[in-house]
């Protein structure tokens, strides 16, 4: 993001139901987040600025505190800010707070920790489908052994930098995959909710849908503690295949000390 | 439902996600919950039959405990019908269970009991708007007074046949608008969520959703729990605006010993 003159930054906290976007980012002739907020900007100042996101997300995937920024000439208020973009936005994505940032602030680059928490429901029985619950859930007619799939995720490197390449989707061959995970759990929130909460420094496209995947295979008895453990050193991609995107969530983004401070 | 040779009944337990249909109801020219299951029915048996409900819902109000019943002269066992079914129906309804009844039986006027339940999410902020609930709570920007909600739902007769009338949508002129309510209460289940149970033999068209508006009043301090329980004596379809129906979800219908029996 540039910064000529009379240029200011505001930052965003959105929230968001991924399931009828295809994705955030920009894609010709796709709906996405970013799209329709790129839109809903135009709409309220005129401006056709580029809206960096913090993270990406997948179609499907949804986010309840994605941050977003902008650079603007308009001298509106963030509280107004919020409110415009609101009363242009859909129903299936909000501005939850806005905030004045340098306007050079990047929420991607500057980000210092993303939490990101996965929900599956388990043992529901023949018919593992639950309409009410669909869109926010990876659906499963046998029970998971939470414990076995919190013994797999205690055996992680947590807190020192990895190798996660194991743990990605496809990347470009110099695409750096050492990342640190700073914490990983799973708890049992009910007799059919479990969750799942990854946070790191930053993630690789699709680690956190592939670490759900090969975890479900623990709680499923497909796989012990120690094979999990042992997939990190891996090759790249072989983690296994995804957890379905309708599960995740991107519940925050932490930024250093007076970076950004929402308000209410 | 008539009887003749060779017929037998068979009850469906249902789930659906409300939004995006017009009520349960068959309607011409509308995707109804009824429309979509007569749809799965014939591509399964070749039957076109009525298939009759417990209760009808508005667009947009869900149900995880709907029964339906319909008569068949296939001779698949209820779990084959639960599983024929659930491969040709969208993926925002499922057939939960399904089991023999007799073929007289009338899952409308048979059942004995009906529970409601009305999620509201309160104390939002300025911002009261919230995509991931947004298709099963009513949001609320301010806090509700969850102990004067109860208050006010402890003053309405309990237990003892009572004119409801004020609290109808409009109805005929001759239909019957006295019924038993069983209970009613009002739980705060977190910072954001409160849930209220209506149970009774059985209710008026909106009875639950205008219950719900006007206890809203009372959350909201404009209306004291005297004064709602005051609206129980006012003129037909008085008791004040109903509820958006996104926040309703009929849970179970109940049925005398011996009835239905769904096994899972």
């Amino acid at each position: 993001m540039d910064a000529p003159e009379g240029r200011r930054g505001i930052a965003l906290l959105l929230e968001y139901d991924g399931t009828d976007f295809a994705g955030s980012q920009v894609q010709p002739g796709e709906r996405t987040v970013q799209g329709v907020l790129e839109s809903a900007l135009e709409e309220f100042t005129g401006e056709r600025e580029r809206i960096a996101f913090a993270g990406r997300t997948d179609t499907g995937v949804h986010a309840s505190g994605q941050v977003a920024a902008l650079s603007t000439r308009s001298a509106h208020s963030p509280a107004t800010f919020r409110d415009a973009l609101n009363h242009f936005l859909p129903q299936d994505v909000v501005v939850r707070a806005a905030a004045e940032v340098a306007v050079d602030f990047d929420p991607r680059r500057h980000a210092s920790k993303r939490v990101y928490r996965y929900r599956l429901e388990d043992d529901l029985g023949a018919v593992a489908r639950r309409p009410l619950r669909r869109r926010q859930a990876w659906q499963l007619g046998r029970p998971l052994d939470v414990p076995a799939m919190a013994e797999a995720l205690a055996l992680l490197p947590i807190g020192v930098e990895q190798d996660w390449a194991a743990f990605a989707g496809a990347v470009p061959e110099d695409y750096p995959t050492v990342r640190t995970m700073l914490d990983a759990r799973v708890e049992r929130c009910g007799p059919h909710d479990v969750r799942v909460t990854l946070e790191a420094g930053g993630f690789l496209p699709h680690q956190v849908r592939m670490t759900v995947g090969a975890l479900e295979r623990v709680g499923g008895g497909r796989l012990t503690p120690q094979e999990f453990a042992r997939l990190v050193d891996g090759k790249p991609g072989t983690a296994g295949p995804a957890a379905p995107p309708q599960g995740l969530t991107l519940v925050s983004v932490e930024y250093p000390a007076g970076a950004v401070q929402f308000g209410e």
